[in-house]
C-alpha cells in the first residue's frame, strides 16, 4: 500500500465544500482498493484567516507545506479582502515558491454533457492547455507613480525567462507526442503587438519545434485563438501558452465544456523538487457559497489528476468512471446542471458509482 | 454639400479588396444623395511598400495623414515581414501618433444571422466595446536581455496614464448613457493577478462610477469575461477594456456575430485635434488574398461607422440598410456566409440596395 501526506487548503467559499468531496472520493478509494492510503493535514488558511491574523498563510507556509506529496486547494477569495491580496498571498504564492511552472488544464467535453456551440459534439472539445504558471505577465513587478495626481501612471512589467518558456515548451511538445491525439501543438502568442515578451517566446518555440520534426504545430495570436476556439475547437490538441493567455483561453475552455463546474486543473512541479498542487479552475464563488449548490465534479476531477500525477492511473481511471457515469442522472445534479442534488449529494453519487 | 477629404491605405492582402467595395460604397452615396462629396488620396503603404522600401509607410506618413477629414485602412500584415514590424510601424503608429485612443467595436449579431451559440438569437447579441487604444500592454517598452545565454530573459512593460483611462473611462460611460439599451457599463480587469496596471484602472473605474450614478456596472476578470460572453452575452451592454484585452475579447465577439466578416471598428481621436481612423477587425488573410473570397461587409459596415461619426447618421443608416438587406440574398454573399458571391459582387449588391 501506497501512503501519501497530502496538504488540503480548502480556501473560501465553496472551495469548503467541493474539498469535502474530493477528500470523499479519496477516502472511498483507500478503502475500496487497499492499494492507496492518505494521511490529510487541513489548513485553515485564506480570506477568514486574513480578517483575524492580517495574512492570508502563514508566513512560514512553504516551509510547513514543503514536505507534502501533494496539496490541494479548493479556491481562494471572499469580498471584504481585496482579490490582489487573497490571491497574490497564498495561491500565486504557493504556485511560484513551488516552482509548479507547469499549469496542466485539460479542455474536455465529457460525452453526457452538451456543447454550447451548435454542431459540436463531445470529441470535438478535447485539448489540454499548458500554461507558464510562475512568471510572465504575473511576475507582480511594477508600481504606481505620482498617485492622485494628474500625471499619475501605473507600470506593470511582463518578466519571461529562457528556462522557464523551455521547460514549458519542452512540456507541451512532450505531452503532444505522448498524447497522441493529432500530434499537434498550437502556441499562442502576440508579437506583433507585444514587440519583446511575445517575440521571444515565438523565438523559443521556433527552437524547441526543430527538436520535435513528428509534432504538427500552429502559432496563433491570442484574439484569432479566442475565435477559433468556439469556430473550430476540434483543431486544437496540446496549446501551450504564457501564464495569462492561458488564464484567458481556458475560462473561454470551461465554457466550451459547460462550465467552471468541470474545469479541473493542476499545478506542476515536474522537476519534484517541491509538491505540485490540485487545484480546480473555479473561483470561491460567494455568491452561492454555503448553500450546497456548487457542483463537486471540478474538484473530483482535479483529484483524478493528481492520482494520475501520483501513477496510479488505474485509480484515476475509476475517478472519471465514477464522474462520466453521474452524469447519467441528470436530476441529482447540482442546479448548474439542471438538477436538484446538493454538492455533498454529487460527491455521493460518485462515490457509490465508483464503488460499483 | 459636404466635402471630405479621406486617406485611403488599402494596405494588404484583402484589405485591397474591401477597400474597394468600402469606397465604391461611399461614391454610390455621394452620387445618390449629392449631400456628401469624397476626395479620396490612396497610399501605398504595407508590406509590398516595406519590401521595396525598407520601411511600413513615409517617413513623413503622419505629416502627410494629419490633414484629413478621416483615414481608412483596410488591412496589414503580409508573410515576409514579420508581424511586429508590419504592425507596429503602421497601424500601431498611427493609432498612437494620432492620439486614437478610443477604439470603437460593435459586437451585434445582425438579424438574419446565426449565432454559432445555441439558443441565442440576434438582440442577444448587441455589445459595444471601447477599448483603449494607444498605450496599456501596447506600451512597446522592454527588451531582451543575455540573447541566447541560459540566463536570457524577456521584459514588457504596460503603461498606464490617468490622463489616457480617465477619458476611455468616461467615454465608455458617456455611451452607455446615451446608448440607453441597458445603461450598463462592464469594466474588464485581472486585477488578482496584475497587482498594479489592474488594480490602476480598477481605482478609476471606481472614480469614475462615482460620476455616473444613472449606469449599473459590473467589474469581471478578463478570464471569467470571456467566458460570461458565450454563457449570457445578453447582459453586456457597453464594455470597457484596455488594449489587450478588447482586442482579445473583440475577436472572440466577432466569432458571435459571424465571424470577423463582421466585425467593424473605429480608431477615435475624440478631441478632434487628429484624423480618426476607420478600420475593420480583421487582418489581410494572405490565405484567401486576392481572390474574391473576402466578405467585405465589415469593411463597409466600417464605412457606416465613419458616417456617424461624421454626423451623417442618416447616410449611415442608409448604409446598414444595405447590408441587411444583402443579408437576405444568402447565396449571393461570400462563401463564408455559404454564398457564391465575390467581393465586389457583394459591395454591388449592397450599393443596390442602397440605391433602392
Ligand atoms: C484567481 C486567479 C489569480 C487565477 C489566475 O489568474 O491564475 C485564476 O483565474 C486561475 O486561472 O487559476
Ligand atoms: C494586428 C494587431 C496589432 C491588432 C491589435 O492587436 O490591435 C489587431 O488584432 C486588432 O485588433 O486591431
Amino acid at each position: 500500500m501506497k501512503k501519501y501526506k497530502i496538504a488540503v487548503i480548502p480556501g473560501d467559499g465553496i472551495g469548503v465544500e467541493v474539498m469535502k468531496e474530493g477528500v470523499k472520493v479519496l477516502e472511498t478509494l483507500s478503502k475500496l482498493t487497499g492499494e492507496v492510503a492518505f494521511d490529510f493535514t487541513w489548513f485553515d488558511w485564506g480570506c477568514e484567516y486574513y480578517l483575524e491574523n492580517g495574512k492570508m498563510m502563514d508566513d512560514d507556509g512553504l516551509e510547513k507545506l514543503k514536505n507534502f506529496d501533494a496539496i490541494l486547494l479548493g479556491a481562494v477569495g471572499f469580498p471584504g479582502v481585496p482579490d490582489h491580496v487573497s490571491l497574490r498571498d497564498l495561491l500565486l504564492k504557493i504556485r511560484q515558491g513551488f516552482d509548479q511552472y507547469i499549469n496542466y488544464r485539460p479542455v474536455k467535453l465529457l460525452s453526457e454533457l452538451d456543447c454550447p456551440i451548435k454542431g459540436k459534439k463531445p470529441g470535438d472539445i478535447d485539448m489540454i492547455f499548458i500554461r507558464e504558471n510562475t512568471e510572465g505577465e504575473y511576475a507582480g513587478i511594477g508600481g504606481i507613480e505620482r498617485e492622485g495626481k494628474e500625471e499619475e501612471i501605473a507600470l506593470q512589467t511582463s518578466v519571461f525567462t529562457r528556462k522557464t518558456t523551455e521547460k514549458v515548451m519542452d512540456y507541451a511538445f512532450d505531452l503532444a507526442k505522448k498524447r497522441n491525439k493529432l500530434n499537434h501543438l498550437t502556441s499562442i502568442t502576440k508579437s506583433n503587438a507585444l514587440n519583446h515578451s511575445m517575440v521571444f517566446w515565438d523565438k523559443i518555440f521556433k527552437e524547441k519545434k526543430a527538436n520535435y520534426p513528428e509534432i504538427k504545430t500552429a502559432e496563433y495570436h491570442v484574439d484569432a485563438a479566442a475565435m477559433y476556439m468556439i469556430q473550430r475547437p476540434e483543431s486544437f490538441d496540446v496549446v501551450v501558452a504564457s501564464n495569462l493567455f492561458g488564464d484567458i483561453l481556458t475560462d473561454l475552455g470551461a465554457a466550451l465544456q459547460g462550465g467552471l463546474g468541470f474545469a479541473a486543473g493542476a499545478n506542476i512541479n515536474p522537476d519534484g523538487k517541491y509538491p505540485s498542487m490540485f487545484e480546480p479552475v473555479h473561483g470561491s464563488a460567494p455568491e452561492i457559497a454555503g448553500k450546497g449548490l456548487a457542483n463537486p465534479i471540478a474538484m473530483i476531477w482535479t483529484i483524478k489528476i493528481m492520482l494520475d500525477f501520483l501513477g496510479h492511473e488505474s485509480l484515476a481511471d475509476t475517478v472519471m468512471k465514477g464522474i462520466e457515469g453521474s452524469l447519467e442522472m441528470r436530476e441529482k445534479l447540482t442546479p448548474d446542471m439542471g438538477g436538484k442534488g446538493s454538492t455533498s449529494q454529487v460527491g455521493e453519487i460518485i462515490c457509490d458509482i465508483m464503488s460499483k
